[in-house]
């Protein structure tokens, strides 16, 4: 056969952040990879494999979430409208040492999966603990991941004895190596306020030694700022630099609080900047330089962080959000226009990972990752414009997901799990140690 | 028959705002009105009407969308990232120039309106030229709608010459009052720095004959401010309320730039405040002080403002969109909570508008508007909190809307229009005048 599956009279955004449109267009993929982007006039005939009508549909690169933690679902709504020390100390740790296990990890993380992949998400980069659990859902469901395992100098669920982490880190590696086409194992050192200089040298050798990525909380909040400041007189990204964790391979994740200098350090090393605005905004964190980031060439992608913080993880919605919070300022309405922000969720973002060349863009030889979005839904009328994907787009317009060459949704229909069961059994773990009002079968 | 309709087994949230849940409960109705709330315990049984089986959903009211231009869906996305000047003086009002008709109203209109059902407003304010066009789309289609016939001292579609804006207001008010059980007619003077004294203080004369609500545009922008401190000294809710047009049936919307003797003019008479956070952000003009309004008093809702400023008329994305944003200046978690934004786009925003009493809440006696959101969706597992409909619900998750007791929509197909027909006629309207790139039965 020529093709595996042909995707045909959509209109076709292949590189979102440019203008160009193919409509009506077609979509050819071989395998795991796009063969043929090109005009319906051109459209192979006869032997061509699946063919998917998306006639009345937009096809553009499935979003890359560049930071969550998936099995921060089961939080979801727990504790909200709090201040973060009382957010966290008495609400989520808590909860996390109550509750987080490889079947809380596993099914948690799947019902994550769910919600990423029904709103256009094809890309997850994700750090947890028992991260084998995330890792084996997404491979099971077929989200693309960069799973990182967590590194903490605590106690934490998987590592109790925290003089282990690098080791179990390092065990998640060696099972995760090239041991799954949709998965890139990952370390995430949790942050530097929460892991000593010799965790953070450790976790950047193993990571180094792997050739695998290391992501890293960093300036997310004014207490951090100071936390670190106090003893070393350094900024957090000042610290990281120091320590000569800051290159290509390192994903710094918020960095809300960089300052010049410290934009200026992440983009001379080459790390990776993921922005998360919902989180960063309902933890009252305050709003990345976001901008001056990209001004300065730093190589950005856009994340929603876990369902605990943020408390969506639709990427659509993410989309809106930041490219309106960065334009509030009077005045400033051509800042973040809605073109950086799809580049972002798309191919900045993969390549703000360090995840294949071409992912996110709909070209020959780019990984078959796209999405079909319904262009008949009344809130997308009329199409003046691909901008209306970040201003009035959201996750449900979704309706058909290909991962790796494979179609996972189609209609809005999962094909690759049962849902009903994933919700049911995120159900009655949360069931076992919370409140839970709005359950009507727990109660009533 | 002892009820009309009766809506079974949900979660029922009666007063969005509170902390109160029915699980399970039941609604019923007759005719236009709610008769009575409980727990499925004590659920009539026997000759109840239509049954609709709530099983899985939350029933709350239907959502009030303060502020709208529905016939601006028409120019949604024609121009964004801009600023106001470039997108009012070259994008905008060429387009309303070329365009604006009864026929573009009609269809445009019953688009928004289709738009906001689907996504759970059941009442909406909107202001707009020809307006007899939307009331007519609204009474047709079944939404709920307090209708202002613009007035402004310019040229303007329906009222060419300026000197007869009243009149054409007066002639509208005319036609509607007490002419459809839905539709509440109003006058909309555009704004302080568009109409002259003489136009303000007719206006409003004329809204106290008729005893209908004034909505009027105020303290939008900055420039704004600038153009009405220039000559009199005075900010623009300054200069309202020396022009004595402030009282409980004035509706303020915007109210950015109000500063505190602004916003305690607004408390002391009683004026009704309409925020419309993603507009406001979209096109740069600020964010307006809601936290200090709510501390002191004042009467607030939400609206979306107009699809070409937004561009989105869904009241869940524009609930989660304010709530974080009040939240993003570091330290404020507890700012806005998610409670205050429930009770702002139901009950607080129906008596900003001044409807019947009891509007925005499910409770006996109040008008049968509500809407049933589906629980068992991804992104809104598990159920710790309402505050899931604000931080992690959408517009696509309702999927039945009951209007004055009547089912619009039902399993989210609109039940009282056909929406590929508006489609077709709204992307005909926008064929005529303008690039219209990602229509594929355009070009390509």
């Amino acid at each position: 056969m020529k093709f595996d599956l042909l995707v045909t009279n959509c209109v076709i955004l292949p590189v979102p952040g440019t203008e160009r449109l193919i409509s009506p267009g077609y979509v050819a993929i071989k395998g795991s990879r796009i063969v043929q982007v090109g005009s319906m006039d051109h459209c192979p005939q006869g032997d061509t494999g699946t063919v998917v009508d998306g006639q009345g549909q937009l096809a553009m690169p499935g979003l890359v979430n560049g930071h969550c933690h998936a099995p921060m679902t089961l939080f979801r709504g727990l504790a909200d409208d709090l201040d973060l020390a009382t957010w966290l100390q008495h609400h989520i740790f808590p909860a996390e040492a109550a509750m987080v296990s490889p079947e809380m990890v596993y099914w948690c993380g799947k019902l994550a999966a769910a919600e990423m992949l029904l709103s256009g998400t094809t890309t997850v980069a994700d750090g947890y603990f028992f991260e084998d659990e995330v890792a084996r859902a997404c491979a099971e469901v077929g989200l693309r991941c960069v799973a990182g395992q967590a590194v903490i100098d605590f106690p934490a669920p998987g590592a109790e004895d925290p003089a282990c982490n690098i080791e179990v880190a390092e065990r998640f590696l060696e099972r995760w190596q090239g041991g799954d086409p949709l998965v890139t194992p990952a370390v995430f050192a949790h942050s530097p306020y929460t892991c000593g200089n010799r965790t953070l040298l450790r976790a950047k050798a193993l990571a180094r030694r792997y050739r695998v990525p290391l992501f890293i909380h960093s300036a997310e909040t004014g207490p951090e700022q100071a936390q670190i400041a106090e003893p070393l007189g350094r900024t957090p990204i000042e610290h990281l630099s120091a320590l000569d964790l800051l290159d290509r391979d390192t994903v710094c994740v918020h960095c809300v609080w960089a300052d010049a200098p410290d934009i200026d350090r992440l983009r001379k090393s080459g790390a990776a900047v993921i922005t998360c605005p919902q989180s960063n905004a309902k933890l009252a964190s305050g709003r990345a330089p976001l901008p001056l980031m990209l001004e300065q060439g730093c190589r950005v992608g856009l994340g929603t962080d876990g369902a605990a913080s943020n408390n969506s993880l639709d990427l659509f919605r993410e989309m809106g959000f930041a490219a309106r919070l960065h334009k509030v300022n009077p005045g400033r309405p051509a800042q973040l226009p809605a073109r950086d922000v799809l580049a972002m969720a798309t191919h900045h973002g993969a390549e703000a990972l360090g995840l294949a060349s071409g992912l996110g863009r709909l070209e020959p030889g780019a990984p078959a990752d796209m999405v079909l979005v319904d262009l008949q839904q009344p809130h997308l009328q009329p199409h003046h414009s691909a901008n209306l994907l970040v201003y009035s787009g959201c996750g449900a317009d979704v309706r058909t997901v290909i991962v790796n060459g494979r179609v996972i949704v189609a209609d809005r229909e999962l094909q690759t799990m049962d849902l009903r069961e994933t919700c049911a059994q995120v159900r009655r773990l949360a069931r076992s140690a919370v409140r839970f009002p709005l359950d009507s079968s727990s109660s009533g």
